[in-house]
């Protein structure tokens, strides 16, 4: 598609990666996502641009892929190739004998593996990763450093897990049983379908008795809460430091905005979108579009926000339509 | 109390777990917790059901135990044993040769136990946990993989640890000293009552002088903040994402929802409710229950949120109201 | 400029340490911060008393430093001495062989240093830290146990990295490319300038393609998300839970409190103060003062909070100014 050389300057330049539009110089390949973007033409000094098929660019070097995203990712992966599972078990790595990995899991320093966890082809599991009895992990997946997953949790395949994830702690939920707070055991799972990515120090609870369940290919930020029971579908978004309680529902496709709470026992129909900060506390049918706390519906949202934003005026003009009938400071 | 054998079906259907009661099937026992429950009696395929002693079930094989939670509290650990500590100490432990262990203490693979800790009887120190100098943590306590003690914190008895969370780490406090900003050194320590529990990837920070306490018995859920110099009283429970900024003082078996937040030097009275989301800013008496933010009291907080649903309506109201007076937009 | 015996009771009394005001005993050094504090006469029972130029004190024993937390971090830094890196490299640590470390870099337990990274003289690395490849370490930094800086981030000197922290994790781009939800490789790096200290489990993402940076001075609390290719300038103070999402530019002296959020590629301007729990989503001009979510400036924000304190009184107010005209309920 896109060749590593650009025409500019000498015969050849060699490119050696991708830089943001403003940071590119001769030897970079820079990108623009969106035609409607501001572009300071004296900051063009990008070896190679890609733009889309329909922006006109004073450039001597720029290409037009049909997808410009789909080009940027291929040429990301060419100057940043994703290393392969080099195989090795480090030596200090703690692997169960009844552990079963498959002949080209890469098992880096101090990483252990429970007793009859299950690991597929291509799995690379990083330093200091923790993977619990009975855990079964697919292929092609990766651990990062520390990534944790408990016991008996299961993991599909292209599964991408960050540092200091915690898959399958204990769910919380205590009863008063004569008057003292009891744990109530939490002996379900988790399970995270194929090609999912969970953040830094994400934190996804066991179920109580069954599965919490993360969807195919969605994509989970850093520091999230998933409480246990939850059953999240395929594709969704969900931005850091989101909290979903105990026993939700939430459909495919489903976008939840940074720091948004979601009570428990809630159901999030398909395709809902949920802004960021929104304190979600009723059930949502597909294809919501809710702001705020308590989260209304956008554009209910949008009328409130106006009021709260100009209220000393709306406040003022209420007082002066009345002042002539009665007195309010 | 209760067998683990069922009537239904065959002679002797064997029991193999508990499971949800839409999920469950002849080999497994269900329970009703709330006789109020709306249940489908096509559901009914549990070889056991736990129910209220009010509520009447058609079906064969009907236990009701005084307290359902109890039984099932019971069935489950029957079921799912809690493993007693097996006195193993992984090879791969680091164990400093002035700590002391009970002679039961389990130590797996990679934890690091500092120097003149000591751990009392019965207590599971899971792999690549933590444990600083000098801390003390009592009997049958269980530390999940990756918690972290730091240094001189005490932990009491019967406490669960779960992954990723620290225990002991500086409070943040800086001055303005000669124009620049200066760390007040964090000596103080966290101490831990008796059957506590905090969640994965929660953090706990050291006092600045003197200690920061979680009381007997109080339950913390993952990712929650406790700031240097916080006293948390008994009985209490923290949801997920709270943060307690520096200095409070909780009193007894006070409920946090959450993601809410907890400004600084503040007091709670005991038992105070704090609903999810709620931002508290100012001190709350005995038996408060508050919701919002900033958090008002439960029923001052609905009114507000009566209009705040219900804005455009009541706009349109007023607007109408005033209109052969004034022009209000 | 203060000794360690207080004349007190005994001709020599011993201090052993800072305790605050109302534990100290005579053995005890405290310290009183603010003239304006209140003082329980009875509890003056401290050694030794620091205390402002201003503040007249009826005790044996009282010291007017020219700044008295000055004096107390001088007393504290006393009593507990920072361990020096004693430079050890413990037995279980995995060293790369082409790592560079200056001689007296001191290396705990289970820690992890990839290939070529460099590390500076007096550097400490605890225990069960993980260093990832070409990672660049300045001098007399503590990274505390469990921190963890991924492939070629770089840091600089007397940073302080508290346990559990992710520094480098993957930035969260997706983007629907041939209707799939399609990860955009991350593959810039985090920058940490010199004196920076960042929380227990906080996280910091790497750059897309540049660089994530952090300035220097810049204190970050626990469990704080910094999206990436943020810019945070120097000397800011961000409390627990905050969450900067994407591309953010922070200016200098910005302080923003817990758990507050900030909108993707929101501009901040030096000296912008940011209360607890506000919600920032327009670029805000240096020496801004917000609050509230939205957030507005802290003035107009107070004008709705009093609505919205005393929203009852005040409806009940247009009601009856309203009733002879319409009835509204």
């Amino acid at each position: 598609l896109i060749g590593v050389t650009s025409p500019i300057g000498r015969e050849e330049q060699v490119l050696i990666g991708v830089a943001p539009l403003a940071d590119a110089g001769a030897e970079h390949v820079a990108y623009i996502q969106d035609a409607r973007q501001e572009i300071d033409p004296a900051s063009l000094r990008a070896g190679l641009v890609l733009a889309p098929t329909n922006l006109q660019l004073d450039h001597p070097a720029v290409v037009h892929p049909a997808n410009v995203m789909d080009a940027l990712v291929r040429l990301l992966h060419h100057f940043h190739p994703v290393a392969a599972s080099n195989g090795i078990r480090h030596a200090s790595a703690v692997i169960d004998a009844t552990a079963e990995l498959a002949p080209d899991v890469q098992v880096d320093a101090h990483a252990i593996i429970g007793a009859r966890a299950r690991i597929g082809a291509g799995t690379r599991i990083g330093s200091h990763v923790v993977i619990g009895e009975d855990v079964v992990i697919g292929e092609n997946c990766r651990l990062h450093p520390r990534a944790t997953v408990l016991d008996r949790c299961r993991i599909g395949n292209r599964v991408e897990l960050h540092s200091g994830c915690v898959i399958g702690a204990d769910g919380f939920r205590f009863e008063v049983i004569g008057r003292r707070l009891t744990k109530i055991p939490q002996v379900g799972i988790v399970v995270i379908e194929d090609d999912v990515e969970i953040g830094a120090n994400t934190t996804i609870d066991r179920a109580g008795l069954s599965e919490t369940r993360i969807g195919a290919r969605t994509k989970i930020d850093n520091l999230v809460q998933v409480g246990h029971n939850c059953v999240i579908g395929s594709d969704c978004i969900i931005v850091s430091q989101v909290g979903i309680a105990g026993s939700c529902r939430i459909g495919r496709g489903v976008m939840i905005g940074g720091a948004a709470s979601i009570k428990d026992h809630i159901t999030i129909g398909d395709g809902a979108q949920i802004a960021g900060r929104s304190g979600v506390q009723h059930d949502l049918p597909a294809g919501s579009r809710v702001m705020g706390y308590p989260a209304l519906p956008v554009k209910r949202y949008a009328r409130f926000a106006w009021f709260y934003r100009n209220f000393d005026e709306q406040w003022e003009r209420l007082k002066s339509a009345l002042k002539e009938r009665d007195s309010i400071p």
